[in-house]
């Protein structure tokens, strides 16, 4: 577990580096840029661990991680401009993120019984919750809803379906699968210009 | 027990609908239309039952439910222009949910032995949960703070209270009461023009 | 402990008050002020409780402080005119309630054994809370923001940080402590003109 754990801590700092700089381009102060950073890191988890009932959330009980996040988002406020030229290894690493927390949330959601909607929800919001509450805060609808042309939501759910389904085949295989399924979604709507219906009329 | 749970269900896939249908409007795409529907639908109840410690939620546990919301935000997706003709039908199936929630919202909050503000409070947001996150989703200002003509949460609160005061005396009828005050109140406020005060000066 | 309970009331209600202006000013209706004035008295507590697994949250169960919300919220309805004009008793109050809540907070997340981040986040959740969903309800960036100039989510996160430091030395100290780091840093701001730090370039 211990490549679950660096893959985890990794994807939590993409998250609070991808939430400090959308703090420091609304130009909030040094808090609201921690603020930011930390709930885009550590949301999407808590809100899947109130629901299914892990008090306190995973995170919360992670001094280590909460450690990591904390510094990440006063380097991000600091050093913004450095960090902004490495938009396509964010990028990279943000979908790796997603791609676990999404299958991982769905695990959880299997330990705690949930039927397969259950468990896409667990995913899903694993991956997706901590970017909702980042773009709630600041002002502006979630990207997840619209944005027809950058799988995300869409591909995380896909992963989350994937380990329900072969989870009891191989739970560790049934992770890797998921966490491919959401990469090559997300990546697969950049590369091949996969895009999600938008309504007609 | 059976028409409750048929009531229950007739209530949350209105809710979705309604949801998916503010998401059309809004030109989401296919996977923000059904998110919109699925927090709509059973937002509220969760919102409920994460307060009152009851995890995971009711809704999160019921398949069958689940897999109704997604046909319906699927369905409404591809077919919103026949269900948008349908405007005063919507309306009064949703009178009906927001009804119905608001009274088994209140039974949920007495069985876990809140007081009465408790439980106006576990009743109202299981009606308005959903709408509420929704809105605020939607990036809208939620409509139950202003609309002073069409009585919604604070239809929802009174038959919350009906609850309440009546269940010692019969909880079937209370349930009944509950629902009925929420629904008369609703329709009222449509029909003979009631209207809750705005500020002066 | 009656002075505590004496001061988490009277912090409350002015909670209570704060939100129910900022629905005036909004001109929402009734439900719509009585609702901002509930969310902004208990909402923090709440998220706190909630996050932690003290469920149903303390303010829910006690249906004392409950009516004490309900009738501010009434009360400022009515005469918002002339509590708009104890603009300076409310500024000293508010803070008051927020170094309060920062300390409980904090004292409740060293009970549910958080470490230091987690603390730090159950102090500043419990001061900050009610005001970040009041603000998002009524379609405003939350002002903790970016408003640099007026230290409050920072204060409150001072303040339980300290807590968190002298608990082990004697609790009733740390407490007092920390609710004066929370008061002398959101009161040096406005006196001795104390900021955050804004990003640059």
């Amino acid at each position: 577990m211990d490549l679950v754990a660096f893959l985890n801590g990794l994807g939590t700092l993409t998250f609070a580096a991808t939430g400090a700089l959308v703090g420091v381009r609304k130009r909030f102060d040094l808090i609201g840029v921690m603020i930011l950073a930390s709930v885009t890191a550590v949301g999407g988890g808590s809100i899947r661990d109130v629901v299914v009932g892990f008090l306190p959330p995973a995170a919360l009980r992670d001094d280590a991680l909460l450690w990591g996040v904390a510094l990440t988002g006063v380097a991000t406020f600091y050093l913004h401009r450095y960090l902004g030229r490495l938009e396509r290894t964010l990028y990279a690493l943000d979908t790796l993120g997603l791609a676990l927390f999404a299958a991982l949330g769905a695990e959880r959601g299997l330990t705690y019984g949930l039927g397969v909607w259950g468990v896409v929800f667990a995913g899903t919001v694993s991956g997706v919750g901590g970017g909702v509450l980042r773009d709630v805060l600041s002002g502006e609808v979630p990207g997840i809803l619209y944005r027809a042309g950058d799988l995300y939501a869409s591909a995380a759910a896909a992963g989350a379906l994937v380990v329900y389904l072969l989870y009891g085949l191989d739970p560790g295989l049934s992770l890797v699968a998921g966490a491919l399924t959401t990469m090559l979604l997300r990546f697969g709507s950049r590369w091949w210009g996969l895009r999600l219906p938008v309504p007609r009329g």
